[in-house]
């Protein structure tokens, strides 16, 4: 092992889950107990920070406080999203960077995020290495989407696939409640990998799940949709509850919340979704002339903190506690990646993959799992995600509500 | 007390909640247990399953399974919304439900519901006293609106409002995590009261609340509202988080949200609102500029029982429980009213209040506890709430999610 002495950089990037600051408490509660580790610090807003040279002095920080960051939801830190140009065509952000990592003489930098923010940090590690600039660069995932490659899952997803089987089972209770015939489209988030969606499955597990599943990985058809969903109402008095992912898209690859509205574009040129579960259900409406209810389980499926699974919470600490400790250890270049031990227990080991294998690839929810006839998903689904939403937080309250963390977030 | 033996039964009515059935299980468990009870029967749908001779025998129910129902959301029996015709002008229905009652020798009559179904009650108990039929009439109060008069607050509400204080907190952070301007407008229930939106200035007391709030119970202007928008935008950096009642209206009394579509209306009148808070994301959008994001708290805000406050599934089972006790010691005609004691620790009594005072009344939330420049409410209102929403559901589970009761449902 190398011995590197240094300051360490964390940042968080992307959208925020109900566990990402889980993975922060790792990583600043391992990198404060390291030796090698001279400071810590958190960039405000992810990699914008860095370049506005507004870092956090962590060592401030309460321990108590640290430990609280487990159960609050969002990005402590403040995120971003912020595309990095290619250093070979315009090295002006790069420079910058490499500027602020010499000044406060960091040697570890640690990001947080999806595809998006893997891609950020590859580019930042290839940079370094280019200019000879020792450091340690490490990935930790993070994303509901659960689309990232190599690893079998990913922080974030576990909590998020609680909330939407919960919600969705609840749900299921309330809106078969009258007598009178209604049709419930239900948007979840997943913008190309229907791994949300798919957690649905669960609530049908128990018996109370929706009687209809669009995923993006296969094209969806409206007028096929339309004729499911009337089948399903002959047979169920015309109560029929539905899932479908934000990102469903027709055989041309066309957005099918689209159909009903322009879309903007975010910094990575990705569509910015919404309103889909409206269009639907007055599509519906008109097509069957039965009452329809729309319903977004928007911000509250990455950030409802007090449904989130134990499971997910000690995981994406330890992949940010991982990640101090294979730096420590003279590895860099890398993302954490969980691998799903064999055995009849579920356990999991803390892995490593190159960052270039991850950067911008995704992983969908396989073919062969979804049901040709849009039912749902099968049971290599339920085995595959059941355990990753077990436990209960041990969320601290004060007055029946949340204690979340308070950092003071001193700037260095 | 004078003796009257005969069956009992219960009825679900209106908008589901939380907790609704844990009344049910204080009607069914001590109705269980009383000698003069001889039969305990549950009205499918309401008093729709009255009409249609659907009567559900609850002896023949696994006590455990009604135990669970004290955690289990939405209306079991399933529920109505049927509006009875003034028996002086057609006694159809009336005549057909004495005839239902007379045939299984009914002579306890709980019904379970908000103001609607307390005017049902109200009617039905004044029609079997017309005619001489002995049966002691029972309303069991129950609305996450909180709108009942005579009552401190109405079962459902404590834990409606608990879900809208976690997850306005949730939702403050995940809105406030990047470094770019956005406006997040949060519709909540309330059709004529805002005692549900009020809830949120509970996460404002833990400093993480909505930074405007408009209820219903004082008239909205767009313009003024823009205005107001604009102000804590110039203020925050474009950050404004802002909770609405879905049932805001103008001077001239006209919903908001029919500003921007018709508005269709159930069966008692009453307007069908939605899609209010879209339309006052993309207004402010056009007016500010600022990037928006319109969430809807939708039906979870009514049936997410996993984050249901223990104090209110205490007091619904107790109402229900107190209700049998109370008919079999001779009272009718009333419905069950919380009374808060004196004291610095909160505590309940369980009190009556004639069925005829309480129908189709509607508390609304003082105005003295509006601020008038829309911040929120007063301390005043947190102290009435806070002790609403405290104690933890005693939820269980099974892999991770929630085991709902499972009523075998046995027509008789």
């Amino acid at each position: 092992m190398k011995v590197l002495k240094g300051a360490a950089l964390f940042g968080q990037s992307g959208g925020p889950t109900s566990v990402i600051n889980s993975s922060a408490a790792g990583v600043f509660l391992e990198a404060l107990n390291q030796e090698n580790i001279t400071h810590v610090y958190g960039a405000e807003y992810g990699i914008k920070g860095i370049l506005d040279d507004r870092l956090f002095d962590i060592s401030k920080e309460d321990r108590d406080e640290l430990e609280l960051l487990k159960n609050t939801p969002s990005s402590a830190l403040g995120t971003v999203r912020y595309k990095l140009a290619d250093y070979k065509k315009d090295d002006t952000d790069y420079k910058r960077l490499l500027e602020i990592f010499k000044k406060y003489n960091i040697r570890y930098f640690f990001y947080n995020g999806g595809n998006d923010s893997m891609d950020t940090c590859n580019k930042i590690s290839k940079y370094l290495q280019k200019e000879g600039y020792p450091c340690r660069v490490m990935g930790v995932p993070k994303t509901i989407d659960n689309d990232l490659e190599g690893t079998d899952h990913c922080p974030g997803f576990g909590s998020a696939a609680k909330y939407v089987a919960t919600t969705m089972m609840e749900l299921y209770l309330d809106t078969h409640v009258y007598n009178t015939p209604l049709i419930t489209v239900v948007e979840i988030m997943g913008r190309n990998a229907g791994w949300l969606t798919a957690a649905a499955e669960l609530a049908t597990y128990k018996g109370y799940g929706p009687d209809l599943m669009y995923l993006p990985e296969t094209p969806f058809d409206l007028t096929e949709f339309t004729k499911e969903v009337k089948e399903v109402a002959k047979k169920k008095e015309g109560k029929v509850l539905i899932a479908v992912s934000e990102g469903i898209r027709d055989k041309d690859g066309k957005y099918i919340s689209e159909y009903a509205s322009s879309v903007s574009r975010d910094s990575f040129g990705h569509a910015q979704l919404g309103g889909l579960a409206a269009f639907l259900a007055n599509h519906l409406n008109a097509h069957t002339g039965i009452k329809v209810r729309d319903i977004e389980f928007s911000l509250m499926q990455r950030c409802a903190a007090h449904i989130a699974s134990e499971t997910d919470i000690w995981e994406a600490f330890m992949a940010g506690k991982k990640a101090v400790e294979y730096a420590c250890e003279g590895h860099t270049d890398k993302m954490i990646t969980f691998k799903r031990n064999e055995g009849k227990e579920y356990s999991i080991s803390y892995e490593m993959l190159d960052l270039e294998h991850i950067a911008n690839a995704e992983k969908k929810v396989p073919l062969e799992w979804i049901k040709k006839d849009h039912t749902g998903v099968t049971k290599e689904f339920i085995e595959y995600a059941l355990p990753l939403i077990q436990g209960e937080p041990k969320l601290k309250k004060e007055d029946g509500l949340p204690r979340f963390a308070k950092l003071e977030k001193k700037l260095v």
